[in-house]
C-alpha cells in the first residue's frame, strides 16, 4: 500500500506529520548547502549546535516552559527515566507514586531499588480502567516527590486534571505530551519519550526544575546525573542529534497547525467522535470509563476475542494499520497522536459501523 | 557546498555510505510499499521485527560472532556502557583498566562508583602518545576483568594486538569497529558506540559473552541489566529502531565493499599515505608514536597554534570538514572512517604539501 491508502493507527512509535518527514527527506544526503547530512554532523559542529539551539527554543515556546525549568535531551526512553528520577530526586528516602497502568506501576518497581516508593493510588483490582480522584489521593506530605503517568497507553486512560499534592510532581508525558497546553510551573520533572508526539525513538525529552537537580546518590552515573546534563546542556556525550533534528521539523508543523492549543481541540474532536460511537454500539465496549478515557488511546473491544481478531485483520485489508491492542489487554487500541488526521477517524469509524452491521450480536 | 564538493574529517558523528543514505532517503516516506516511514513503525511490528533481526544477522556475519556471544542494540553511548560494564561484570571487587586516553580514563573514574578500578597501565604522563606493551601491563590475576579502548580517538593511538590477560577482556571499540577483523571468542565483552563507523549517533552495539551477565548490582537499572537486554532481545522498551535500521544499510554497503578484511586493507591504505607523508614533513608532525598510531584519527600539529589554526579555516574553504583537532590537544585531526574514500586523503594531501610550501620554516 502507498502512504496515500493507509492510516496508521500504532501507540508509538507512531505516525509523524509528513510535512516533517518531506522535509527530512530533501535535507537526507545534504542538509541546507552543507554537503552533509545530519546524521554526519559532529555534535561539536557549529551546524549542528543550531539545530539543537533552534530546536530547544521551538520545545520551550511550544510548551511555554518557564526560566525556572531546564529542557533536557537525553537517551534511553521513559524506562531509564524510572531509575533516573529516583537516583536523582529520592535522597533514599520516601515518594509518592499514583499506578494506574503498566509504566507507572514499572516506575515505582524501579523505585524502590533507591528507597521507599509509597502507593499513592492503585487501580490494579479494576483493571486500570479508570483515574482515581484528587480526594482518592492518599498523600505523604513529607514524600520527596509525587509520581504519575498522565496517559496510560495500554489501557486508554487519562489524567484529566493535575493532581495537587505536598511534593513536587513528577510526570511521565510520554503519550501526552505537546497534546494541551501545560503549566510547567506546577511540575518539577516531567520527562517523555519522543516516539509518540514528537520524534523518532532514541529520544527522552526532560524537562526539570532547576532547584531539584544536585541531590543524586553517589553510585549515579554519570550520564544519569541532572544536575550534570543540566550544566553540559545535554551534551556530556553525543546526543541523539538526528531525533533532535527531527523533533525541530515536527515542531515546525505544530507551530503552523496553531500550538498545543489547536493539538488539544483536535485530539478532543478526534477522540469524542469514537466515544460517542462506542457508547452507542451494541457490539463495541469501551474499556476506559467516562471521566477517566484517554483522547489518545481509545481501547476497545467485542464480546468474543475471534471477532477482535477478524476486526483487527480486516482494519489491516483497509489500510487501518496497528489497531490491535497492546498483549496483555487484548482488543483493540486506536492511538491518536497529534499528527493522525481527522480523515483516519473517519475511515476507522465507517469501517467499525460496516463490522458492526455484519456481526451484530 | 554540495556533497561532490566536500570530504567529512569529522571525529564522530561522521562521513556514512552514500549508498545508504540514498536507500534512507528513497524509504524515508514510505518503506518498500508499507505506507510507513521506518520512523512510524511500532517496534513490535512484524516489519520492524524484520528490520531488527537482519540488522543482528548482518552485523554478527560481518564481526563473526560466535554462538557463546549476544549482540545487544541499546542507547547511551560509550558513555552509559562505562557506568554498565561495572555494575554488570565487577560485583563490587577490582578490575585492571588500562587508560590510554581520554574515554577509558573516563571510564576507570566511573567504575570506582562500584567497585575498584586498579591502572593495570597508564599512558597520561606523555600525554597518551603511544600504547603500552603487553609486557609493560600490571595485570591482577584476580581481577573481573581488563579494560582497554582499543582506538583513542581524541589522542589518534590505536592498540596493534589483542592484550593476553588472565581476567576477561571488556573492549570499548567505539571508532574502530568494523575496521578490521576480530577474534570476538577472545572478549568478554565488547562495546561501541555506533557514530563511527556504524549508523547514526543514539545506538550503542554491545556484544557479551551471555556467561559474563546475570551478576549486577541490585540498584543496577533494569534497562542496564545484560541479562534482562538478552533476555528481551533488546526489546525491554523501544530501542533505536531508525539507528537500528541504518546500521542495517551500512552493513549492507560493507559486505558489498568485501568486509571487515576490505576495511582493514583501505583503512591501512589511507594511514600510511598520510603518516608517511608527515614523517616526512619539516612543517607537520604526527603526534602518535611509531607502532601506536591510529589508522582512523590520525593527530598532528604545526609548530604553532597560529599556523593550525589558518591550515584548518584553508581546508574548511576547500571542503575538508572538521579538520581541527579535539579542544583537549589541539592542532589537527583526520578521521577516517570506513567511509571515508582514498580520493578524501589525497585531497588533504595535496593542500598539506602546498600550504608546506608556502609556510616551510
Amino acid at each position: 500500500m502507498s502512504r496515500e491508502q493507509v492510516f496508521n493507527f500504532a501507540p508509538g512509535p507512531s505516525v509523524l506529520p509528513e510535512s516533517a518527514l518531506k522535509r527530512a527527506q530533501e535535507d537526507l544526503l545534504d542538509y541546507r548547502g552543507s554537503g552533509v547530512s545530519v546524521m554526519e554532523m559532529s555534535h561539536r559542529s557549529k551546524m549542528f549546535q543550531a539545530i539543537f539551539d533552534e530546536t530547544k527554543e521551538k520545545f520551550k515556546r511550544a510548551m511555554r516552559v518557564p526560566d525556572t525549568h531546564e529542557v533536557l535531551f537525553l537517551q534511553g526512553g521513559g524506562t531509564l527515566q524510572f531509575a533516573m528520577v529516583p537516583m536523582n530526586l529520592l535522597e533514599g528516602a520516601s515518594a509518592d507514586y499514583a499506578v494506574t497502568g503498566n509504566f507507572s506501576g514499572k516506575a515505582a518497581k524501579e523505585a524502590r531499588k533507591y528507597g521507599s516508593a509509597r502507593l499513592a493510588a492503585d487501580t490494579t483490582a479494576t483493571g486500570h480502567d479508570r483515574i482515581p480522584t484528587q480526594a482518592e489521593l492518599r498523600l505523604n506530605p513529607d514524600a520527596k516527590y509525587f509520581y504519575y503517568c498522565s496517559n496510560n497507553t495500554i489501557y486508554g486512560t487519562e489524567w484529566q486534571y493535575v493532581p495537587e499534592t505536598p511534593s513536587p510532581l513528577v510526570c511521565d508525558m510520554s503519550s501526552d505530551i505537546l497534546t494541551r497546553p501545560v503549566d510547567v510551573s506546577k511540575y518539577g520533572l516531567i520527562f517523555a519519550g519522543a516516539q509518540k508526539n514528537m520524534a523518532p525513538a532514541g529520544l527522552t525529552v526532560v524537562v526539570i526544575d532547576r532547584r531539584l537537580a544536585g541531590k543524586e546518590l553517589p553510585i549515579t552515573p554519570e550520564i544519569m546525573s541532572y544536575q550534570t546534563m543540566i550544566e553540559k546542556d545535554s551534551m556530556l556525550n553525543t546526543p541523539p542529534c538526528w531525533c533532535i533534528y527531527m523533533l525541530g521539523l515536527v515542531l515546525d508543523w505544530l507551530e503552523e497547525q496553531g500550538g498545543v492549543a489547536a493539538m488539544e481541540q483536535r485530539k478532543h474532536e478526534r477522540a469524542q467522535k469514537l466515544y460517542a460511537y462506542l457508547d452507542e454500539s451494541g457490539l463495541f465496549a469501551a474499556h476506559a470509563l467516562p471521566g477517566s478515557r484517554s483522547e489518545m488511546n481509545v481501547t476497545f473491544r467485542t464480546p468474543s476475542e475471534e471477532l477482535d481478531a477478524e476486526f483487527v485483520r480486516g482494519a489491516a485489508e483497509r489500510g487501518l494499520l496497528n489497531i490491535k491492542g497492546h498483549r496483555i489487554t487484548g482488543g483493540m487500541r486506536a492511538s491518536l497522536y497529534n499528527a493522525m488526521p481527522m480523515e483516519g477517524v473517519e475511515a476507522l469509524l465507517a469501517y467499525m459501523k460496516e463490522f458492526e452491521v455484519h456481526h451484530h450480536v
